[in-house]
């Protein structure tokens, strides 16, 4: 039985990952640690917890948060992994983080990551990076199995990489242009309100952001560049549209030469083959993000369009399951030599 | 292990079942009975199921819907599980349905609730009717707990007797005149397209429907009449607002001579003391379907007015889990002796 | 023409104004006052006014705040208009104000309404109270027409008494219990954004909230006691359903003695006959929110039930039309002689 | 004053109509035409028009259906306008058809748009088509001066070609790859209920559709291929997002050599200069669908990203008002001599 604490219990991540423990036959939660409202039951800030888990939320300085544990999730924002977990690591916990923290084995991609938010370049515990594994489990498996130190993707970056990883590996596409057109829900910016995320401004409006660059550019980069041999630069718009979970992800570029939309759909599936996350489709395939709602699942249409030479995958993940905590328990699994599919065996629910 | 068959699977019952019984660790799904979709797999209609129950959807006339069961689930609409299940019964299983069927002990009470949908008023398995038990478990589990065969309750029914009963029970509130607003999600309508649940006709509406009388009122009136020993009459107004889970019911009356909001307070926890899946707040308590989504709970607000002397109560429940396919394998695991929550003891997922 | 100068530009309500008085051929904005976003372009802040309206947002110190105008509106929160009004008066201007400011000519009344919300009990210019309308145009037309100062209806009291003037004034209605049931959209708490209202907490829920006792409250026992000759209590139960517009508002009592179904729907119909705005149905006409969308209509059914003697009519507004933006352009019409409908007289769109 | 007759009024094309020439001081609403609820008022069928509109429904073998009028609108599906028009325009009228009748001037066009419906390919009246226009008014405004028979483009071709027009006619962008990404609203499907337009399954899901190709590519790149020069082929994938109304595009290629960001922002903006309708914005300009809600305006993002050397522009518009029964209404205003913007200078309204 794994002992877990969870930092940042109070957010979206964290209630993922409270929901998702729940029902892992081999993991035990013992502390919940935020910083704001602390002192208050985590059923009282999630009132449909009531019952199912009560524990109080504590404060980073608290003697529980600090107390060891076998592994610790940041479930919290840009740089609070990296003052939180030297501390827990050297007491001997593993741990998986969920910002751009440890995304990045090297500083310089860390820092070219920062700048695209405004964060200070520098990193705040840059000697943990090199060991930092990026936790895109269906790539990074093995390193993950013997880490202690797991960045969990970016949720646009899971989509994107699941959707090109196949097809840059196997030189399927050609590294220019690459076009990723992404529709998120809105949950995917947290809990915290915002005039954007209103609901009267929000209902009935699609619109794309981040138009000089989203961050999760950088890991997807960063990922190709290793698994295609050399460096490519994305086009990436991401887009919210009106709804809370989901994001589908459109993958454009020009299919290499010869290159067929069965050939495409072959190497997927060879790609995919095994795993227990990754459902590939034929473009008649069923299409859309209310298939993977509340799974771990990615459901992953390859739909080229021969007459003009166009390679088009389009992926489906749910935000907050394969995109946040969901891949953190695969990723925990992995790292304790756990069967990965432990505690996120459920495919949804529908409608 | 439960064998278990479904009849209708291939609607919002059956899949809500499915769901729940893919992770209810005594229950095995041996047949997946439906009219339409026959030979194509349940995971092709419900594509989220992939992987988890890839059975093959079978008609009522083939060898599966007939061999025997433990338990036998109607997910179907009126009339179907009468005739269905004397067969089923005969042959030994239990069973469990979703319609008005067998809601009744009497059959002028059937008579009554068929005259309000427009169907014959003669019930085609009259001989079934006096064995029957209705199926709202915090009520009547002593009964189910010795029955073969259970009504399951019309979820706007769940939602108002769960708020009235220990109110009329207990003589808080006066017999007339009670009125009981819901508002209720549109998958309660089940997956048939039809033009008022069209998106564009459904979004950015609330109205209220059968203003002439809705049917579950019949239920109602009936266990309220046994609860409090005299017959009463109820004014439902059920609402659709635009949302798919959920129903939200306020629940309003006179206050009986000396009845205080503490006093209700106190009765209705008394009352619901040791149930499982029933929640009773003060007025200051969370409020909303959203604390029910996806769980089997009902969250139940004491909110009376004593300034002029006004009983209210407000329940929430999911209306697929605690309004249907929940409360139906609550009542499995009671007919079988099993832990009542079995199967059901998740809090659903926020947001 | 009539110059008009918006205070409170730059909220839900100043947009209202805006986008009806554009069309209003016998209006022109002359100064749009805000304190948030001063200097900029009004169709910086909603950028589907650019082309049509793209006036600065100037400070209420500005001078073009202090200008002299034919009518000032008030789109402001409580106490606003209270200090900003009485120079406005002085200078020459009629005005409407939409907050709670000048809805009551007694201090005492404001009093108990102030303290439901918090405020200081002391208005700020208690001289202007005796001389100040209530502006629900239907019921106080001739007093609106001679007014220079009009105290804007709340939604929530637009709905409600809309629904209950007639069944109190020709006593179709016993003056207890009387229950007011309302669902209204998320735009009715303005543009703030507030945690309850952040889109992930909003969709696919339901709930009620104030269950204390809601300010509107206070009008609207005013005005009924008013027309009925006694003073009433009301239990108002406010829901907030996942949609922007709309309020439907359900109203149940006890049917006096002898009065039936028809009779109500004749005292509706007569004591609305020849308003253009109100649209009296019979339990089976167009129900729903989604009918009054974008228009200045109210949408309301008679739906009394017989068999208990329950009174019950249902109402339809959309909150920032006839509940707010749409009743201050039909009283500016009225307090000018202008025709009632000016500016009004569009159905709104559909879907 | 124009008379007017509209074809299919009981759709959501029709109902738009409608609406948008009650506030059109120039036309004349004479015959409303269906095929369903013949006999029933237009304002039974869509009850917000009550007290505006309520002419009764007629076939088209009545006598009002035959009757002359000025203009004609056959806001009805394919191959009804080819049936319905040539009578038309022999006794006199003028005309504009929704559907892809008349999109083309060339049968052999024609039938390669009908067989991606499945429709014959043979046009039932081919001797209209030379003299059609395709009425993209923006880029067809002479040839729309001068016509009696008019196409209205599909909503999704509006929302690709003002924003892939200018940039192809100014080579400012490669001809190939060419990808457009759009996400619409559900209101684009019609009014007619579908299985995956019923609320619960439409809502919080966005799919990708008819990847082998959607029809509306063929007149896309009909117009490019005039605009250029030289055929071109897109790689076009529409998704349904869960929102009522809008299309937001993204269109992405390859930055012909030497052309910049500023280079592409100025040319569109000379391109559009004068137009009332578009509006051009820089990157950090607003984006979303929600801006042009209820307005003829299309919202035009100029956000190319110059480090790899892409061409990438947004376009949004309201999918029933420019992308429909706005655009035909401008053609209206056109082919009339009429000012442009008659009955379509409002902003819509907001939130």
């Amino acid at each position: 039985m794994l002992s877990v604490k969870i930092f940042g219990a109070g957010g979206y991540g964290g209630v993922g990952l409270i929901e998702t423990l729940l029902r892992h036959p081999q993991a035990r939660i013992v502390a919940l640690v935020d910083v704001a409202d602390v002192g208050r039951k985590v059923s009282e800030v999630w009132p449909h917890l009531q019952g199912f888990c009560d524990l109080l939320l504590v404060s980073p300085q608290a003697e529980e948060a600090k107390a060891p544990a076998d592994i610790v999730f940041c479930a919290t924002p840009d740089t609070v992994g990296m003052k939180v977990l030297k501390g827990q690591l050297a007491a001997g916990a593993k741990a998986v983080d969920f910002s751009g923290d440890f995304r990045f084995r090297d500083a310089q991609d860390y820092a070219e990551y920062a700048g695209r938010l405004g964060l200070p370049a520098e990193h705040g515990a840059p000697e943990l990076l090199p060991e930092s594994v990026y936790g895109l489990t269906e790539l990074y498996r093995g390193a993950i199995a013997g880490a202690r130190l797991v960045g969990n993707p970016g949720c646009f970056a899971v989509s994107l990489l699941l959707g090109l990883a196949p097809a840059v590996k196997e030189r399927l596409v050609e590294p220019e242009p690459l076009f990723a057109d992404s529709k998120s829900g809105i949950s995917g910016a947290g809990k915290k309100p915002r005039a954007a995320f209103h609901y009267p401004e929000s209902y009935e409006t699609t619109y794309a952001y981040r138009l000089g660059g989203h961050q999760h550019v950088v890991e997807v980069e960063r990922v190709l560049a290793e698994l295609g041999g050399s460096p490519l630069r994305l086009t990436f718009t991401p887009h919210v549209v009106p709804m809370t979970r989901g994001i589908a992800s459109a993958l454009y570029g020009k299919l290499a030469p010869g290159i067929t939309q069965r050939r495409v759909l072959e190497a997927f599936r060879a790609f995919y083959d095994g795993e227990p996350f990754v459902r590939v489709f034929d473009r008649d395939g069923p299409c859309g993000t209310g298939h993977v709602r509340g799974s771990n699942a990615c459901n992953l249409v390859v739909a080229c369009q021969e007459r003009n030479g166009c390679f088009r995958v389009l992926t489906h993940i749910d935000n907050l399951v394969k995109g946040q905590a969901g891949s953190a328990v695969q990723n925990m699994n992995v790292m304790f030599g756990l069967p990965e599919t432990m505690g996120l065996d459920l495919p949804g629910s529908h409608p």
